[in-house]
Formats: structure tokens, sequence, C-alpha cells
């Protein structure tokens, strides 16, 4: 059917999705003979976007996947010895590489502050520092979606909210979003190949374009309900929206799955259109909503009768925080803690150990970090780290569906405050102490 | 090497990159008959970033690329049956499918404005409206990074920039945010992918685990000497930035390539820093600056001894505007002109021919759209579109290199007011009308 078209550019590896800098860095490191020094890595968030009070962890399931197939493959190994990016020692390592270390992490869908130990990587310097960017843009982009997304579910006050933002960030990053949309609540998503590659349900109404093809708006809407039956969701709001619910009842019947209005006033419309779809029978059936919604518009229509969001754009941007700033930092080498001293930009030298704490309720009430020792563990305390990857290989990865349901457990632990959508500080100062 | 592991579960046909509902739209209109009228879609943006006065046109080149690769494949058809998304007769229409179109638009690198259109497609309802996703996606991620970068490199005044945000958004997207920031003038890249990929020049220093990596600075620094020679740039500010300065021109001389600060008050350090460099005779010695620079941070060190930028998180999220929110519309429909007509998201109905007029000095007067014929051509003025894709294939495709010197030239036809970083409304606004 293809006729033997090379369907895609894109490379089968994802291992020269890294910083030029971390090859030559082990390149040197071999040559000086500290590549192979034992190392701890973390990453961890300096501070929260503007005015959030929590974080939320996403990306984990996909970064581990990506590092169990991080190889130089002939061709990565032919392009960097043409563009001299490493010496043959080096070239000879990274063609053999495949990463024989430890990494703990929180799990995915877990609530994160600053300073919080995200992800722990143990191994040799080479093998820590080699996947450095894979780890950020991962964490980086997943968690700033999932964050935002967790806001706009707290808006929608249990009320399904779809996915629908491919258009308006990078082709492959839809998917990350949409799988991110979907660990912290949303119901769907209307990107197709996150259906494919995560699972993720996808769903679609139709766009203004359907309805223009068409003569008239009855055609248009006759032609959706013959091919999907009466339980779709028309747009009816080409035109003129009240009479495009006219249209819609009398094609579809009152037993219309859904009305999507995209467009206007959205509180007022919604009303006047539950009106008027009760009016004429249509008690059953739902108004969908979309158009640049956001968790504060999300929030400002709690009390219209809408049964359901549309997020885009504001979603895959992460709602004005479009990546979360994790850093990765060494923070031990052979066992001994160390940190950059610069202004700033220092943080504290040696691996954490994270608990966190909640009251009787089981709201968090502190979270702690040690360096060098275990926090105390009692009844109530959740041990914020699980092995991910052991000596290589993929440990207690929590599925897609598994880290929804950890994420919805989550976020009954924050403290009350903390689901507010007015601007604030972190909820929790994590408390890094010297064990 | 690989031992057989698939390296990526990444399909090879981006077919399944689009919405669920563009498929479905197919369907029923194949079911109804419509999906072979003759119709043009118009890809523009109703507004820029709050703000900016102009915005910038990237991704045409991939977009065309991954157009005349838009395949269903086995792979795809099976998950549509799977899951249920459009019926048998919709299945063998994508099957076949090829795009067999004319598209039109504006050259890649080339400046636009709210209204211009940057995209016209014509061919069928089916075949325009099943592209509507990844065109989108393509077009608002690369023109908002290229279009934050063209700011950057405006306030960098012939210095050069390099761009090192891969960590700071999705791994895939950083390859794309890579080849826009070149479109615009960045000379290189961190991303060694994007090199692949785009043929981008790729580059990098250190970070500061190579340092904390080694017992002290001098062992760090001398190791990447001996690997890099004394060209290359140290990274000076883990412990103390000026004990940094000496340290790295006692290890390479003062043929020392360049220095990178990475911390502090950039300004003033890169004073001290020239100071002291040149008291120790490395005169020569570069001063590389990077730590969340933006185009605002980049003008303010205008006047210090600065000679490269580094840019990352400002650069690959938009700085700001992560994406430029265009729209994909249906404009025609077997030459009638169409359009929605609904509050606040009406658009001119009617396929837009667009011209560009300029002064004796080559500065930009005014665009006109015509609709429905075309504008006068005069001396000194531009016809905005060129064929991009004839009968399904490309056309006048200019290569990165090319649109990125078309960039440049394209940029001195810019109003000088439109250069300011202040805030204001769009340099010039698209005239519009009935031809």
């Amino acid at each position: 059917m293809t006729d033997g078209i090379a369907l895609s550019p894109r490379p089968a590896s994802s291992a020269l999705l890294t910083d030029h800098y971390e090859l030559t860095m082990v390149a040197a490191a071999l040559a000086d003979g500290n590549a192979a020094r034992n190392c701890v890595f973390e990453a961890f968030a300096r501070r929260l976007p503007e005015g959030r009070r929590y974080g939320v962890v996403a990306g984990t399931g996909r970064l581990i996947d990506e590092i169990t197939r991080f190889r130089f493959r002939d061709e990565e190994i032919d392009f960097l010895r043409e563009h001299k990016v490493v010496d043959d020692a080096a070239l000879q390592w990274l063609a053999e590489f495949a990463f024989s270390g430890d990494i703990d992490g929180y799990r995915e869908g877990e609530i994160y502050f600053p300073e919080s130990p995200i992800l722990t990587v143990r191994g040799t310097f080479a093998e820590g520092v080699i996947l450095e960017t894979l780890i950020l843009s991962i964490l980086n982009h997943d968690s700033a979606i999932a964050s935002a997304g967790a806001r706009m579910i707290g808006a929608a006050g249990g009320r399904p909210c779809i996915e629908m933002g491919s258009r308006r960030t990078a082709e492959w990053a839809a998917i990350a979003s949409a799988r991110a949309a979907y660990l912290v609540g949303f119901g769907s998503t209307s990107n197709l190949e996150a259906g494919r590659t995560f699972g993720v349900p996808t769903a679609g109404t139709a766009a203004h374009s359907f309805t223009l093809l068409h003569d008239n708006e009855l055609s248009a809407f006759r032609s959706q309900v013959d091919l999907m039956g009466a339980g779709t969701t028309l747009l009816v709001d080409t035109y003129d929206v009240m009479q495009g619910i006219r249209n819609a009842v009398k094609v579809a019947g009152p037993g219309l799955g859904a009305i999507r209005l995209d467009s206007g006033d959205l509180g007022v419309l919604a009303r006047e259109a539950r009106e008027l779809l009760d009016s004429l029978g249509a008690t059953k059936t739902r108004i969908i909503v979309t158009s640049d919604l956001d968790e504060y518009a999300i929030a400002s229509l709690a009390a219209a009768p809408v049964d359901g969001y549309g997020v885009g754009t504001s979603l895959v941007t992460g709602s004005g925080a479009p990546t979360c700033g994790m850093v990765f930092k060494l923070v031990e080498r052979d066992g001994v803690p160390v940190a950059k001293k610069a202004a700033g930009k220092g943080n504290d030298g040696g691996a954490k150990a994270a608990v966190r704490r909640h009251d009787a309720q089981g709201r968090i009430v502190e979270e702690v970090a040690a360096v060098g020792g275990r926090p105390d563990v009692g009844e109530g305390d959740l041990q914020l780290q699980v092995p991910l990857i052991r000596s290589g290989r993929p440990h207690e990865v929590a599925t897609l569906t598994e880290a929804r349901e950890y994420h919805a457990k989550q976020m009954t632990t924050l403290p009350r405050e903390a689901r507010k959508l007015t601007r604030g500080g972190p909820a929790i100062d994590v408390d890094v102490y010297q064990a």
C-alpha cells in the first residue's frame, strides 16, 4: 500500500537525543581514568512554577522504557565518528553501552515539591551522565503537563475532561502530553497515536469544517448521526447556536448524546442550551464545552450546566509553565558528597532518602530528605523512592493505569489549601538534613 | 551490538499523529458523498502572542517532508479497525490515501502577521481535513520557537548564540526546536540528533558534574584540554569563578578558546572575567554566558564583554509563548467562500492571495490579502505564497540552509520599531479585502 516509501526519517534509537557535551564528558573521563568511578546523580526541581503549590511526577514509565532501549547502533556510531564528536576509545565504549546501574525514584503520579529527590541514578559516572538529557527531557515535559492537568481535573470537580491539544504542541510531544493528561485523570484524548502507543482511550466530535462542507447544518448533522449514531456529539456553534441545537435534536432525536459549544460566553450559552435541550425533551443530552479552557476557566464554569470539558492549548503548554525546570546533578562520587558552590544554583550534596509523613486523616504534614542515612519510617509514613531499575533491568515500574490510580489516591493526601487555584508557595517545604 | 532489542516503540508512520475526529469526519463525508468536494483550507494565526510585533514561519520543510510520507500502513489500519474508529469504507480509503492536492505557503523563515495566509491546502475535503492536526502541530511548535529565537538573535546583536534547551522540552520536540533555532540564526545546537537529522552544527562544553567528578578543578580542566585541545570551552564557575579562570589559563595556556559562566550576575562577572583573562594574557579567550537567558537578559548584556550566549529553557518554550495559536480553516468549498459565523472566532471566507509592499529602502509598508482574486504586484512587491506541493509532490521547498539565509534577508525588511523588545501590537495589520 505504501509502495516501499520510507515512511519516516525518524531514527529507531533515542541515543542521539542527547547533548553533545554528555558524550565529550564521557570521552574525557574515559581517557583520564575517572569514567568508572561510582557516582550518584539526582533529578529534582529547585522550585515550582510561580504560584504553584505542588507538582506531579510524570514520564517515569516512558523514561524507564527509553533507558532500557538507549543504545548506540552502527548508524549512531558512524555519525559520531564522521562528525568527530568523540575519539575512537569513546566510540568503542558507546557501541557497547547498556545502562547497568540502579535507578530509584518517586512513583509515577506522585506529588512533589521543591528539592524532592524525584529520581536517583547510581552507576559509573559515564553511564549516569550519558542519560542526563533524556531523563530531563522526559521528566520536565511530562511533569509540566501533568502538573497543569492535575489542577484542571481539580477545577472540573468530577466532570470528565478530554485532552485535545495535539495541534498546539510538537507532533511527538503530543502523545506524551496525552499520556500525562490521562495519568492525572483526563478521561480520553483526541490523539490516535496516544491510543496506539499508550492505550489512552481516544475520542472526538467534529470540526466546523465538517458543517461548512455541507450545504447546510442539517445535512452535516444527519451525516454524522447516520455514521456515528444518535449518541454522538454534535458541534452546534457554526452558525447560530440555538438554531444549531434545534437542528441537532431534530436530526438525532431527544436521545442525542451531546452537543459541543466552542465559542462565546460558555457559561451563559450553556445555561441557554440546557434550557432549550430540556424544552426539546433532550434532558439527558450532555453539554461539552471547549475553547481555550484552562483551570481558571474550568473553575468559573463550576455552576454552569456543563457536563464535560475539552482542553487543548493550555494543557499541552503546561498552563504557563511548559517545563518544570528539573535539573540532574552529581551528588556523590565514590561515596563522598559533592556539590557546586556557585551563587544561586548550589544544591545539597549527598544522596537523599525521602519520607513523607501524614496526619491521622492521611494528609501530608511534612516531607523529609535525609542525606547519608534514612529517615525513620513510622505508621502512616510513606517511603517516596521505589526501585525502578536494578542492574539495568526494569524493576517496580507501574503501568499507566496503575500510575493513574496511584495519582488519584495521592491527590487526596494534599493539604486542603494546596488545591486552591490562587497563587501561593509550595504547600510543603522539604526538610533536607544530614542524617 | 544491540542483541536484537527493539530499539524504539516509535512507529515509522506519522499518520496516527492525528485527532480522532479528523478520521470520523472523513468517514462521514465518504458515506454522505461529500468527501470528494473540492476544498481550500488555510492555516493562519488570529493574533500574535501578547506584546509581539511579528512572527516567523517555521517548520514548513519538515511538514512537507512529513506530508509526503503520511500513509496508513497495515499496522495503522489494524489499530483503527480494532478500536472501531471508522467503518470499513473509510479504512479502505485510508489504506489507499496519499495526498494528491496542492499546497502553497509562505516561505520557511518568512515573517508573518495576524491573518497572513501562511499555508493554503487545495484538494478534496477528505485529503485536506486529514492533514489538519499534523500541519498545526508542526507549524505551531516550530514557528513559536523561531519567533522567540528571532528576538534573541536580534538582542544578541551579532554575537553567536547556541541552542541548548533539549532538556527542557519533550525529547523529540527538542530536535525540531534546534532546527527552528538554526533557521533564525542560532549558530549551533547541543542536540546530536538535530545534527544527524537536519544537519545543524552541534557543540558543547562540559557540565559541573564533570568538574565534581574529579578530585579538583585542575584535574578536570586538564582532562578536558587533553582530549579537546586548548581551543575548548572550560566551565569555570563550579567553585570560585576567578580561581576557576586562573586554573583554566594555567592548564590551557593563554590560547584557551573560551570560558563559560553559568551563574551569578553575568554582566558583573563577565567584566571581572575579561579583566582577569586579559591580565593573564588570554586576550583572545572568549566569554560564553548561559543560565536562564531570554531575549531581555541577552539585551541587558549588550554592553558587557560577552562573546556568545547559550540559550535553553526560554528558547524551547517560545519565551512565554510555546505555541503560535495557528488554526486551519475550511475557507472554500466548490469555489464558494465559507466561514464560521460564531462569536469571536469568525474568519474571512474565501482563499486569499497575499502580497507585501515595501518602501524604497526595502522595508515593509503593507501586506494585503485579496479574497477571490490577486493583488497587483508592482516593483518591490513580494508575492508571499509559493508552491510547496503540486499534485502531491514537493515543489519549491527550500533547504534549511536556504531558509536560514532567506530569513536573515527578510528580517532586514521589518520596520525598525518591530525589532524593539518592548511590548507592542503587530507591526503590520494585514489588509484582507474582496478582490
